[in-house]
């Protein structure tokens, strides 16, 4: 497929016009490889590992949720310049989807709400609220990871859930008034801890948003690179 | 005591000067109660539950760690009025020792290390770098909470910790350079994770900080309110 | 009543859309005190003296045209802080409607200009502009205050009046092209002065912003708290 | 006298690093006539007055204490090109003093506390404090011009006065320290009088400014141009 | 002609509406002179020479291209003021039409292009692209002055033109994708030059612009002043 | 050669300090390649046929004068991606010395100032002022290309000379104030021409700045990469 066709495709999946602001100049093409694709890979980051299993493959897209070039750079060198070298000496283009793909039908929160079950569903400024059958230990057991919560959420009736970083003091407050009885998201801060109206069930980024990638590659005949964080627990 | 001789004493413990510059006017005497103190109360934050407790023990002063007004007010309502509105009904006076008391000779990261058993200590520019000869799990046993590890730090011969966020990239630059073997630190983010140069052990801020503030009364002979979030691993 | 039914009814008097944007977060309900209101006073300012005769006479409602927190708090002390502490204590909430009363239909413009009897009335951007049968001793005697005079104004056949700061240039020039002989307000510059192509009659905010709120709390069957400030001329 | 003996001269008694930072570009000399001078002239602003009034006396170098261009210009018209024009045709030369002379010795703040015969003098960060022997009469009668007083000053002992815009809280709480009654200056704001820690008395620019550029002309021989506000109070 | 009935033909000629937002209050009448007009000239730049020269062939009007006060001033001396001077003391009116007469029809840019016989004209967002018939030689021929040529562009035959500092890469790439061969304008920076995607030909402010102030000034009947910057090349 | 030693080699020959502060992160080693070094070659600019040719001569190091990522990027693509992609293919690293080359001994300034013969000189805050007894025909040659000059020159006893865009107008008043009769650099702008005290004599960053790189390239014993761009005058 020709590069051109392939941007087309994706901007149909998660139309550029759905990220936030802080997204500009940093989702879409952002590393230009070759231009006629064979075989893509998908990841939730761009990692030296991701693209190195990526060029491994034979394949010459990766398509990640997180750039690996956040803070703009005047230098290439240190991690960023090693992952960038990689993906140029080999080849492989870089197509991120970012905050587009969370807003976006069928992506990162859908597949999140899909993979718990969650059904009469309303959408929040980000994420997604709906009725629960899960308790903890079994949504432990569907992310495939350990959760910290926060208070005692007893029966979850109607869960809310934010791909990535979620707890955001309008946020939760958002969830409140749409029934919620618990907030499921990542990286959650102390002092939202402590003014949140309701109980937080804090996963990874990993954890949460991988999903969404897996399911697109999984409905794209992509390979998908697992690169899980290697977190214990003690 | 009088509230200015008790300032004197607090200026001497965490001089003002060492704080950071966004913690101006979010230090010191931040509400004003009684001018006549006779029972002095501690904690590592002032919420509703700690502010209560301290009236209800007859303290007229409450010293804590993280000032509840850290978005500046042009309103008193919800949580933080709610903290406000207690703390002045009663009388109690609500003074903050922040990064102030981080920086401070036996203050926050000194009580950690303490607590931890760390010898031959290096100060970096937040918390310190020390020897340690624990394991993963007498260093959970010690902080009596629950850790998150990334990557694997195998034997931790030299570790470095800071209390409060210190997952900051050139902060893990810095304990990489003195010998730092893991890092010790509270609300880890994902795009810090995936580019550290040392393996990441996460905590929380009540893990971490409270510590400093409890053997801070304990020398002082305040009580000391406990006020543990309620986090459960699933 | 209660204080959410005691605000729709604010909001139908002095709409918050009608408010300038330095308004954001200073006006409406700025201290929470008692849900439910048995008795409403109004004055022009929240003061010490305010709050106390509102809390004396029974009221747990103080509706105010300036707020008391102008620059935000993070800290609870000093003069300011003694008037959040009074008003807590004593349960009165405070209300305050600036710039949307300022602009309102039957707000402190309309107010004024029917106090001095304009006719034939033109709305400036802030204030009006109307016809005045008024001498300048006539118009301090209705202002029950003394007035500086800048500039002859000599018969005042129009007059333009601005309660509050209104002496801005632009304002000046407006009120000169709707026929302005005068222009009435309050804290003239010497700049100013030097530029404006009218004479100008400085009075002070009390005397031109007070008869708005007295009005409105004549209509309304509320206490009104009078708190004229101590002047004299030498 | 060539304009650079005179620029030289000038500096002396107000040395421009005396000045305010919101000064730069505009002290010193705003606009350049003739460079060979005949004679000077004096005054507090550069108006129409008195610019026309110095070409008439033959003066060839106006200084005054506020510069006629205050907001820096794109386009030369309306008053203020006005008063340009009127310089540039009739060669007259504009010297402007601001914060600097405030500052100076022998400035405003000197001349005016010598008018009013304060003794035991301390220096504020602007004007100065002073013991004061004068009853209100007698201080508005020195300065020739009305005063409204707001407080109530009842016997005032020591004085702190501050020429142009003073009525600021820091200075007020600073002149309150150094055991001042009451607070002499111009401008008040009526946020400003509900907070101050003293009686304050309000006089204006003119009356309070005048003094120190008439004493300046006095010592140098200069013509002062007089051009008192018409003010009357009713 | 009256001064207002003059302004109202100019912003037909060059609305103010199609100016830039960085040319905010640096067109129009920028200095006021008489205000009855008899005699008017044009010229590219307000400058000792054309205002003089205005002056002495009885012109009481300078339209000009660039407004000779770009940098807001708070002093009226230097190069500037001595123009400011010359203006006011002759009663010279100027009148300045930038940005907007570069996009306005038949303003600089249309100018430009009949001047090179461009047909099949597409507007860009600053300047035009059209079908050209000339050669290197010819261009230089027509624009009496030299060119500097980067790149070789061949036989052009379609050419785009921007009169001023059009070398900018987005409007290099809109040429680019409007079919122009090479691109005409002044002041080529070198690391433009390296990004190029097609050859640049650099004139002069002069020699691009100046022939649509002598075309109005054609077609106004106004007297036309010629300053062209002396310019060899070794 | 490893390139730690080379660094701290190119440090001393332009120290880091010596740059303008625009210059941030935008000097030193801003493209790593292979950390032994062989052979190393030197260009004004990184391009794609400097480093082609860098990497054809079997050179694993490339020193420019200009960094080819001025500004930041997040993402690598277009001209700028196409250079960073090919020194990364090849292994070549990019060594950046901007304004601290311009500020050292020995850096460009003096380069172009022994080029033209200059004695007797003066350092200005960028380039430097020295006798010359060449004229402009000489100068032309010496540089290798073609000038553009504005004003009358005559007989240049005393000439500026400033690598790069210098015509800046505190500049050209300080190589006045040395007794210039002319300045020489290049990037002219029309306003400037129009302000400058002196006459301006326009070359180009090629002409200009080249002999300090070649200068260098020839001490160093390194490849020296032409690339001087294709100008032709009409």
């Amino acid at each position: 497929m020709d590069i051109s066709e392939f941007i087309s495709l994706m901007e149909e999946i998660a139309p550029p016009e759905l990220a936030e602001e802080f997204d500009e100049k940093r989702i879409g093409l952002i590393i230009e490889g070759k231009s006629d694709l064979q075989k893509i890979a998908c990841a939730l980051d761009a990692t030296d590992y991701s693209v190195s299993e990526a060029a491994d493959m034979g394949c010459d897209m990766l398509v990640v949720h997180h750039t690996p070039i956040w803070d703009a750079l005047t230098r290439i060198n240190g991690k960023t310049g090693s992952i960038i070298k990689r993906a140029l000496n080999s080849g492989v283009n870089i197509y991120v989807m970012h905050t587009n793909f969370d807003h976006a039908k069928g992506g990162i929160n859908d597949a999140l709400s899909e993979l718990l079950g969650l059904t009469n569903i309303d959408n929040m400024s980000l994420g997604v609220v709906g009725d629960c059958c899960l308790d903890l230990n079994e949504i432990s057991e569907r992310l495939n990871g350990s959760l910290r919560v926060y208070g005692n959420p007893g029966d979850i009736n109607r869960l809310a859930v934010a791909g990535g970083s979620g707890f955001d003091l309008s946020l939760l407050n958002e969830a409140c008034e749409l029934g919620a009885d618990a907030f499921l998201s990542s990286e959650l801060k102390h002092n939202i801890m402590l003014k949140s109206p309701i109980p937080l069930i804090e996963s990874t980024h990993y954890d949460l948003e991988s999903p969404g990638m897996k399911a697109l590659a999984g409905r794209m005949g992509w390979e998908f690179i697992e690169e899980k964080p290697d977190i214990c627990i003690y």
